[in-house]
């Protein structure tokens, strides 16, 4: 139940690749529409994880990259308060070679409930597996104005810890001091920052993971910045250098 | 848990009569209102599966045309955001001699969350027992405005991808330049292009198919557009030479 | 999982009791709110089955005639759209000594997955101990202005053929003619008539059974129309000859 | 599975105090808010069944006189539609030494058909414990304008029958003669008048309990017009009286 | 199933840290908001039970301090009425060395008999592992004006006993009084007073708790007025001399 397998030098960078679900193919292109595509790139890319749903594990996952199996999801066509339940049994996921499943808390929602009880039992049942629990917790609903506020961002990185996470991947709050907050409020769960949509420009981008860094957090989880990049190997070396290397920005974009 | 068993040459014609439970018999004449009608024509008509519920299967299946078991259903008369649950659990459907099981999302409803967690299950479960799962993917729900857009079409195709259909049912989006990005959104998943209502003409019809074949459809599940023609027989042949033998729709109407 | 012990000559007259959990004792008079009264009509009356509650049959139920225990029921107290849900176990029902299990599904209603659902499962279990699964089909909600007319008649009738049933429990639809197109649309679902609040006349009533045999029903399931009799015993012989016998209106009533 | 335990002379008094729950302490003063003071009660004043939620058995729960433990319950601190969930397993109220287990159902209410579902389950259980099944049936909601009108009390009592209650526990309708026919509506199901609030003058009390026992009920399930009694003693002899050697109001005075 | 192992001399401290999940780290500072602090303050100020979640009995719990583990739990995110579910195993509880289980029980929500069931069968689940079961009952929705009215409390207090709890978590009503009510209402149930918001003085906080001392509270469940203290361990030390040598506040201020 130890998150080690997904850590080089106490740091990872995760592929995640469960847009497919969460938000349709409008994301994808003609290359990054195919999962065999992202297969590859989490290989050739090093990086310390890959995040798939059951149906992408079963047809495309190799044993070379440690597997995160996202064993709850919705679409985004669905109004209302959110909730996602789980597609994906522990014991699927553990026969499919996953190191961790995933879930996701829509804390705030009115269905909160539901899903705090669901990771609860999936959890458990994670760890009895050897596996690791890793939980998305996004706070949405009526109550939440603004979603990358620090002390939504914080209460966020808590609920992941007070819930037994191994691992919460939250939002950036924009600053490396409000998110050393988050961070120190997730305890000794890992925090991973959440990649979210491509960012204006590549430094843009690295200046988050870097802040993320610099504020305690263990790595990231990260997709469209890499995948719609156009040049996603380079994208993932960047993101090594930073994270794993622990360089500034300059000095990995040196060289 | 392979679908080879509903291919001939890696085609398939899938004839679809759920519509007794989905519609009523209103879709139903003197003739095809009877499933022993339906039954002898997929076996004459050289179809490469039949669709039926439980209890079409228990009364009039013979083994000579492989089974997909279609698990969940509702009628028309319920007003509101649809949801189908399970009527037939998954072992029974393998006592009926099914080698699929087919069941429907009905994605963007309120009640999704029910479907993919259910569906999820009745994946596993199937596939435990060597048959294949077939998502039936209907977008419904207050956020859908026109259910064979583009991106909702290939929304669709993806959540069979994600969630673990071996193959998915959708419905075509009126041209093969579009419908080919849906197919590419299914990977690995077979697309099966849904039949839909009566075309006005035939031609219409064969055409719709050929474009959904030439985008890289493994096939169709047909219903009305067979047992509605006056000559049903004839129209599974030109489905047959259309899909099977990939004529074009001249090449099969000719002769 | 036979409806056989339930027929003579092919048909079957059953005496329904159920109305006291559906309507309450307004129902009922001095004599047949007894259900030692019914109990003994049964018997005496040559019915081909009696339908009880759980309830009734644990404490009234005597093995002559064959017993139908209805396992879901609601009382007529409730507002809003309905619902029943499973009130004796299947097993429960075996050990009764029942031959058959009955269930409502209020086809229509919001509700309506969860029945359906409901009726799935119990069918299963019920063939499993070797008993019939009978389905009281009633559309009821928002979308159904007309319970009785041909299409939502014969629509119930499809949906007791789709999900499995042995035989279905319909409203006459006034007619021959359209009451032969539901039995048509049951297929090998057996239709049993729902004999409904008390005729005007008994020969009223009669017409209506002759009409639903003449449609292809292979019986009736009737309460209120006998035990509101004056001479129960008297409508129970006229109903075997109708039904059993196979004789007309007239014939029935001479001598 | 029998209420003989309860009764002597085939009648019985039980002393309810399951009021903690429902309505909270505001029925109780400094002596009988202590649930040890209504067990010496019980076993001074002759009852013939005591009443306890689970957490009055388990920690007060003397074996002198029989349990019937109430396994469900609700405050009256919720508004709306009302629902009363099992709280207590009936395996755990059969190690407590209950001879019977308690469960009230609203008919009526929205949520009607969960207390029906709960019940069917709960009364199997018992049943299969040796326990009897005891159904308080209050009819509530929207269709409910007074819940002891006599057609409404004598649905409450077949409810109890139909579901399979060994014994209904219901409100006194006013008199005898409508309470006659909810009594012949309960059937074989024993049926016990509820204490309900404490009456005005104590032989106004009385002349409600001769009232139920001269319309053929058992007995009655007293609790405030006991123990709110200034004394209760006399009260439990003038019920023991009344309802086991059946005297009348006068003559229970007497002496 | 004995709360003696949280007791010393009858009377019992216990430290809450559920804050976290309950309120969010808006109630930290960079001190408290690391569990490790916490733990080490429950040994150092010789609290008798220290009450985390899951999650931080997992990752800090060490064993010089009895736990309670809290088995429910929502955010202060979600509008409407409150519901909070089970999220973590009985089971879970006790590898985990808990020695009581923690629930919370919204009474008067509109929810309130999802918790009552639920509390109900982790009650049983604990006792069968000899944990105790302690229920924080904190009534809301919207027949509560004011949580902290006599006879609302009381009821709470009452809840608890009814349902089975070992002790019971309430609010102060404010003078000695009424909460002697509260007290006696929960009979042989234990209860504890809850810490609430930081008080604004120390003195204002002890009279509190000597107030339900003297209404004879076993003790209480503290946490924000001792962590959010500027010096946790003379509060500590000051609860200890108040709760257990049972001092009056001017005595324990002393020395």
């Amino acid at each position: 139940m130890s998150m080690e397998v997904f850590l080089r030098e106490g740091r990872g960078v995760l592929l995640a690749y469960d847009q497919g679900l969460e938000h349709g193919p409008t994301d994808f292109d003609e290359r990054n529409v195919d999962p065999s595509f992202i297969m590859k790139l989490a290989a050739a890319g090093r990086f310390n994880g890959v995040v798939f749903q059951k149906g992408l594990a079963e047809k495309y996952y190799e044993r070379r990259v440690p597997l995160i199996l996202k064993v709850n999801g919705k679409t985004n066509l669905v109004k209302g308060e959110p909730v996602a339940r789980q597609i994906c049994s522990v014991k699927r996921a553990s026969e499919l070679g996953a190191k961790a499943v995933g879930y996701t808390i829509y804390a705030g929602s009115a269905h909160e409930s539901i899903m705090l009880e669901e990771f609860g039992r999936i959890q458990e049942q994670a760890h009895a597996l050897k596996m690791a629990a890793i939980a998305w917790i996004y706070p949405r609903g009526e109550a939440i104005k603004n979603d990358t506020a620090l002390e939504i961002v914080a209460y966020a990185a808590r609920i992941g810890l007070e819930v037994g996470a191994d691992a919460v991947k939250i939002k950036y709050t924009g600053d490396v001091e409000s998110f050393r907050w988050a961070v120190k409020s997730a305890g000794k769960a890992k925090v991973f920052m959440s990649g979210g949509p491509k960012a204006p420009t590549e430094v843009d981008f690295l200046k988050q993971v870097r802040g993320a860094l610099d504020a305690g957090a263990t790595g990231l989880a990260v997709g469209r910045n890499v995948w719609q990049s156009s040049d996603p190997l380079k994208m993932a070396r960047l993101l090594q250098r930073l994270v794993i290397e622990n360089l500034s920005v300059e000095e990995a974009l040196q060289n």
